[in-house]
């Protein structure tokens, strides 16, 4: 008897689930057909994508496993879409499908993370550097979204983030603080959302390759006083003018009169240059440069990600050298302990590296250059910060 | 010659703008035709919807304004398909476009929200309610993703939201807490993500409706210790098996048994049933009842949003109606203040209400009725809350 009521309450149970799912079907249009899978990793790290598209005519795979952008093309199955890509290396892409030529993301996978316009499925393939990116059975730190007053920008409250390393609630300790900013078109969410950076930490703290500490991920966009979903639908303000606005010096300042008074107020750290780092990647590497170089005393620890000389990267004739030279010298003379610069061989902006580098090296400032097989992209900031943060405070 | 100067360096950044768009370009493969808009919101809140789409035989607009999933079909210019649909009344939508039989986000909109597999864009359409569920220039409370240490469902840490109300850093007040509960296929991110509920509160707190309140925001599936993005890639568990695990009860055990407490000695609560409060919609609905109905004197505030007799709805022979109204008797002794239930009319647990609350009336169980023309979706969570959290803690 009893029994038969178990056997009665399952039976029930899976009605209700079809129920629901048929009510999901509904909403939902058939996006999910059944037992397909995509993306499907296999045992050797090669993937395979799948999309049920019966009436396309030529579907492709776009990912940042291709440096190019060279498409995969998918062969048609019946009513399925499949082709077969890798082995590829251990780490996070970014992909898109192509189905008739109309970019979409993967309706099979879930995953999906976005930098400024740009919504994309996310592949994980494991191993290695994926690993480093992926949430494992570690300590996680906490994180925060906070409004802050920003005065410099003009805005009330503007939102960033704050990380918090593993145990920073249930100690007396103080802390070192990286500061973590974005490009050019991008926010505040970023960093979380694409680049990993609070498991990438909770992994290299964990395996003790970092120093513990808290990473303030700001968003330098003064347009906007946060991310998409995190400001006004409709604003006043335009949105994404971007690198214009990005570049006007504004975000540097607010930084260091808004920012960082908040977080030596508000939070339990060592609030001198010795335990704060700066890094970020294209024009936050510029706005890193740019803090620095104004602030030479402020930060020990400094990371160019994916920029060169913006002078050189805009051809600007009326470059002032030797301006740009004094302020160079004065950061020198402020003895930074890790200047690091983080270049791909596929940059558009690596022969501004190059300019860069030209510049340092002509009144011997020391840095340390790392240049890799890659492209101004994800794949190249996430690997950074995995190398980058592992040199601070150390 | 300084005037000059200006103008030259306006020239060349205008140039590297230009050079970074048509990098995207290449890397997002035509991805946004430039100026075109959609979703565009009109003056009298009708909607134009467009899609670059040259090759495509047949584009439909599905969006949640409809509450019966009637597409909007749109009508192709040129290489643009476009659709007019409204006036709509103020509120926050999901749609989906559907290209040639493919569900898809809305190429270009960037507001793209999450329901367990279920990414869809997001529209926003100002006046009424949509302005409650925006972000506005008011005062807002911080959001925190922490991972909190879960023996009951026997994962060492999962993830939660916790919201604080602004000016929780800087007073040494104690707060109510209300505890915010997700559906079926969820985690702890929906009601972030697609259900606004921290600008939701920051609306009704800054217009004095709700009282400032804690709001801590849980991942019901116990399959999972976090959302999508927030657990690992490759996990152990069956992904999404949704409604069988989180029907077992074991989530229950562990609000009761491990999320309060880390609430109530890691934040400044008023740790009693004056000032707890507990609400949920569909399988979080569920979630409400058994919590309440198995800890009579725990919470004085229950919201049962789109949720009956879970027995009514699985048509249970068994349904054990006498240990269940000897449960909800001994909650009725404990006094709730605010019982509220919120139910749809097109809600296909429309039924199973009507039977809950003939079970609540035989006894004369109090409760307030809110029944919304609307269905088991989003517009009907949202605008609940709205609705009762003003009713908490007062």
């Amino acid at each position: 008897m009893k029994q038969e009521s178990l056997i009665s309450k399952k039976i029930t149970n899976i009605c209700l689930v079809v129920m629901l799912l048929v009510f999901s079907f509904m909403a939902e249009a058939q996006r999910r057909p059944s037992k397909i899978i995509s993306p499907e990793v296999l045992s050797d790290n090669s993937v395979i994508f799948r999309i049920y598209a019966p009436n396309a005519k030529d579907v492709k795979v776009v990912g940042t496993w291709n440096r190019r952008f060279a498409p995969d093309l998918m062969v048609k199955k019946d009513t399925l879409w499949e082709v077969k890509v890798g082995p590829i290396p251990s780490d996070m892409y970014e992909y898109d499908i192509i189905l008739d030529g109309i970019p979409m993301i993967d309706p099979l996978n879930k995953a999906v993370t976005r930098d400024g316009p740009y919504i994309q499925s996310r592949l994980m393939v494991p191993g290695g550097l994926g690993d480093i990116i992926d949430v494992k059975p570690v300590p996680h730190g906490d994180l925060k979204a906070v409004w802050y007053d920003s005065p410099t920008v003009g805005d009330s409250q503007r939102r960033m983030f704050i990380y918090t390393p593993p145990g920073y609630d249930k100690s007396n300790k103080k802390y070192p603080v990286m500061y973590l900013l974005h490009g050019g078109g991008g926010d505040e969410e970023v960093w979380i959302n694409r680049g990993r950076a609070n498991y990438i930490m909770d992994n290299l703290i964990a395996s003790g390759k970092a120093e513990p500490m808290i990473v303030v991920i700001t968003n330098g966009d003064v347009n906007n006083i946060g991310s998409v979903l995190d400001r006004p639908a409709f604003q006043q303000k335009k949105d994404n003018t971007g690198i214009g606005a990005m570049a006007a010096g504004v975000f540097e300042k607010s930084l260091v009169k808004d920012v960082i008074p908040y977080i030596e107020s508000n939070y339990r750290v060592i609030a001198d240059a010795d335990h704060r780092a700066i890094t970020g990647y294209s024009m936050g590497g510029f706005h890193t440069q740019n803090t620095t170089n104004d602030n030479p005393t402020m930060f020990k620890y400094i990371g160019v990600m994916s920029m060169g000389l913006w002078s050189a990267a805009r051809n600007d004739p009326n470059f002032d050298k030797a301006g740009y030279v004094t302020k160079l010298k004065a950061l020198q003379a402020a003895k930074p302990k890790v200047y690091w610069i983080g270049m791909g061989t596929d940059d558009f902006l690596y022969k501004s590296c190059v300019e860069l580098r030209k510049v340092y090296d002509e009144i011997g400032f020391k840095y340390i250059y790392r240049e890799n097989i890659g492209n101004h992209d994800w794949n190249s900031w996430r690997l950074y910060l995995t190398e980058f943060a592992p040199l601070c405070f150390k």
